[in-house]
């Protein structure tokens, strides 16, 4: 499954530069995952409340053109690889004409609440759009 | 060179699960980056009166361990490798008894501020600190 | 004239008490009031272009019940104010079950982008819905 | 009592005016309430993990002069009013050479972490500083 979220550049998402720094991608990456969770049913607040989280592991982003305030964005979610515990998301954030702002790999983890460690995810939290398609 | 910046977490970089948001640590590299320079004696102010701006291309960064309220954060800067109008720095984000919670690649290049495209800087912003050490 | 901006609650927009942090609500805010100005027509590019800033110089804001991720949240933006060089806008921010989340009185001043010095904007800028409605 | 929490103005907290942005003046608030809290020897992890969270109910900001990347900033924090289930902290952001930037109103409440309702806090939390000093 392919999900894209889509999101208007906001004011206060811009820095001196007048454009969005680079740290806010971060957000929309997290936003972007977040509305894909919700596309696929998978119960995020569930898991939070049964004790789980979901860490950010490892991110590998390249930023290629910059985005300016008011800007349509639309930011896709691919599932590239899954694990027991882990996985990674290709995101890739690009303008109404195409152009392609960034392109990002986002790895994760599920974890223990309490200790932070990684751990398996109950099998009714395990949705299907978690796993890249197969052909 | 390698510089050190210090900062100790602040309540409102922390999200719901309590812990430094992964958007976080771009800003606490941006801030070590910052007093990396001017550690060096770069000219950052001069360089963006004259219409240069220093854009971050790539980032590549992996998360260790979690960052709470009160933390007390050393971020290393190092820097890794210099071109003609690119450059790249490693970081590492530790806690003040060694555990390294984020470290990272990241690349920049200066650019033209009114066109976004790379190019040189004046020979008198170069200075010695933005190359690796070489033995 | 009324507007209402429409928005959803982000998880990067949530602190360690999982509800939306007091600072993120004035990016909300300012949210909604460039969504404002979009609608009156007001010029806001071509205002910057031409040397002028709008400052925020007093924010006075209640906040009345928590909002939380995932929450749809509308505010509403009234012209309350208006003077030669600043303005008064009334702010609130409801859930869909029209719960008030916040409730704000945002006053601006129009500034020469170089000095920060208050300063009318060129008659062109002054499009209607800056003004209060009078009956 | 009185006390005073010093910050440096970072890259990422200035806008496209390249001055601090209005709403990250409110997390600078919160850090100086922190320090302050800290200052006082208030038990802020002790309360959290007991049960109760302190919510901000009410901000009252005036901004008066532009705080500008690596400005160093000191904010005042002073106990103004105090009562069963609130109180309000007066806090002065000002400049190295005494130039005010903004001056502001935070008002407060202790809350049930649960329902999110007022209540007062378990005796042993409050200390002295959290009440305005009487002469």
């Amino acid at each position: 499954m392919t999900h894209t979220a889509k999101l208007t550049v906001r004011s206060y998402e811009c820095d001196s530069y007048s454009h969005v720094n680079n740290a806010n991608y971060l957000n929309y990456l997290e936003y972007a995952r977040m509305e894909y969770l919700n596309a696929i049913g998978f119960d995020y607040k569930g898991m939070v409340e049964e004790g789980y989280y979901l860490y950010v592991t490892h991110i590998d982003i390249y930023y290629k053109a910059s985005a300016l305030l008011g800007d349509e964005l639309s930011i896709q979610v691919i599932p590239v690889k899954m694990g027991a515990v882990s996985g990674t998301f290709h995101q890739i954030v690009a303008k109404a004409d195409g152009t392609v702002c960034a392109e990002a790999d986002v790895s994760w983890a599920s974890v223990n609440a309490q200790t932070g460690r990684p751990c398996k995810l109950p099998a009714k939290f395990m949705v299907e759009g978690l796993q890249p398609e197969t052909n």
